[in-house]
């Protein structure tokens, strides 16, 4: 989660970045994934995503006290159901849905539920490296007696209880994740924040006991901190809820009414007939992450000490055409073990290191959503690194 | 927190309450403090404090990247700061403030914040009983090896470090509180949610090392989870962002910019000249809370077996008269030694009993805070207990 704080220079320009002329100085942040590429699409769509709060409105800590998650908005539920039906990527019925404010929380009310106190030791947390480097973090910074990290999951071996998390695609490197421990005695947290059509091939309807996804990722709406969980049994969501309701009492009403509102937008706008050359969100987005990955291969290959993951072409069920993997990050690597980080930041680009994801330090990730004008300075920087 | 579940019957009508007659069966859920009898007030201010947010709009995590708490709306910290100027209940000059999914997260970020891992012991946890019964909860459901719930401060005679809560005025009883432990070695958060004219008068302008207040008692708005923090210290201020990083990557652009909205509105109402009879919400609030205790102190004195606690009148430095507490919850005393609770129960009325206070079974803690009809209704049966 470092990124974040004030001490990154250069933050503090990101988001105005695209209103002016990039200086020769500017100072690059692409550290952190701030999906702010989406914006112009927004933009462009005018008043239709527009949402109106009356004064008097939503004042209740329950946005429907007769439901199951009883701060969960009814029509956000509904958005949400509808938008993973038209696109395919998890199945919902039946499932329990749990609302969070971002996924981040949602991964620590999963941490909770599936865990139990009075335990004579923290359940073992694990993930295949290179791992989101924000897991770790969030693991253990409350010293929790529930549970704690213990790293790669590759070569975990010890006995007992064990909560493993994949993130599929996976942050940082873009892969496709199954589960790598399997064993009788461990409890699955699935993040799928990036399983969607622009970032990845949709190439079946997941079903999983505990799926994290965020609003953040799927639309570029990070500032409304929203994300959701789909989850298979009544305990563990009912545990969940308990922890959202220690942790904040529910979650914002009003970024739940506005995404449900701009989700409701997108499902409405990729099942109705279209004018010919008007886009749907998902087909925007994926131009725009096809256009940038096309680019920034092409900087990469004209450095021989620099590459970048290959990724296999697959057949997505909802474009119905063969398409080809476009992360949201790039999983950059040098060829020699030199600190990529540290050559880029002489470049005057922020990335993070590969040791924050438990790899190498000639690994580093790098945000693919920044705005228009900083991704373009950025390719330029890299094309000139010797 | 118990009492948001769905398991309690009669939840589920409260919200909508008002919109029916409610029926002789009609179960009264005053267990929680949802502060929805000012909503009527905001009603009648129609499109005044009415928000309007594009699909392109808050789409960023930073909220402005330049300043120290980065996820911090600018006008809401305006208009927060502002307010506390108007009532005169806080010192804001040269303070740090941090924005919080409700106050909730922000006293998990406290304690994160004045705590390190690593110590021989947990910080034990302290608060003069009666005490809020979340700030158990929430101190003690992650296993936290930084901090442990040690609960009455009256009773504690640990050595070492330790945290004392303040709240004041207090969750349950009303009382205006000052620190009990008083050693060199502790620190201390101050929970102001309820020092806002309405509740209590307001005797002096407070100053403490970290005091949290709350949208959802100042105005009514529980449903945006929107808390605050003013912190003296910068490191403390630094590590309380620190968390609401990792917990929820900051706070939800949405709500921040609506309490933006209503604070200022109330705020400026304060300050202008207005029409004779106009009431601003400070005046409005104080009127309806003070029309509620008379009632409920005369529904009390036909019956010998109840009481109430007995607050002093004060000097309030905001409306420049002498005002009595009325506070947001009814600290209901049973002179025999009964659970009172259930004898509620029995007449349909839910309540919090005493034993989750750190206190006997003989007091309840009654929320007055509930919609008109359900608040006649729990007079009446008051009225008719034996």
């Amino acid at each position: 989660m470092v990124g974040f704080g004030k001490s990154d220079v250069g933050v503090k320009d990101q988001s105005t970045a695209t209103k002016n002329t990039l200086s020769p100085d500017y100072l690059i942040n692409l550290d952190h994934g701030d999906p702010t590429l989406f914006e112009p699409y927004w933009r462009k769509l005018g008043d239709k995503c527009t949402v109106v709060i009356r004064g008097n409105e939503s004042m209740s800590y329950f946005a429907d006290p007769s439901s199951f998650c009883w701060f969960l908005e009814p029509r956000l539920s509904d958005a949400i159901q509808s938008l993973h039906r038209v696109v395919g990527n998890a199945a919902v019925e039946d499932r329990y849905i749990v609302v969070g404010t971002g996924s981040s929380q949602l991964y620590q009310a999963a941490l909770y539920a599936l865990t139990s106190p009075g335990g004579a030791e923290p359940v073992n947390v694990v993930c295949a490296a290179p791992y989101y480097s924000t897991y770790k973090e969030a693991t253990e910074y409350l010293s929790s007696g529930l549970y704690k990290w213990e790293g790669d999951a590759y070569t975990f071996d010890k006995e007992g209880a064990y909560i493993e998390l994949i993130t599929s695609p996976n942050n940082p490197d873009g892969t496709i994740r199954e589960a790598v421990v399997n064993r009788g005695d461990g409890k699955l947290i699935y993040d799928l924040a990036y399983y969607w059509p622009q970032y990845t091939p949709i190439t079946s309807q997941t079903d999983y006991d505990v799926t994290l996804f965020t609003f953040s990722k799927c639309t570029g709406h990070a500032g409304s901190r929203i994300g959701w969980a789909l989850v298979k049994d009544k305990e563990v969501a009912q545990k969940m809820i308990k922890f959202m309701e220690i942790n904040s009492i529910g979650v914002s009403k009003e970024s739940q009414l506005r995404a449900a509102k701009i989700l409701g937008v997108i499902s409405e706008d990729c099942q109705n007939f279209r004018a010919v050359g008007s886009e749907n969100f998902f087909e925007y987005a994926q131009r725009l992450m096809s256009e940038r990955w096309e680019k920034l291969r092409d900087a990469v290959k004209n450095n021989p000490s620099l590459s970048l993951p290959k990724y296999p072409q697959e057949f997505c069920n909802f474009t119905g055409k063969y398409t080809e993997p476009h992360p949201g990050f790039a999983w950059l690597k040098y060829k020699e073990s030199v600190d990529l980080r540290d050559l880029l930041r002489s470049q005057k680009i922020i990335t993070r290191g590969g040791e924050r994801f438990g790899a190498d330090a000639n690994h580093v990730r790098i945000s693919m959503l920044s705005p228009e004008d900083v991704f373009n300075l950025f390719l330029a920087r890299l094309s000139s690194l010797e």
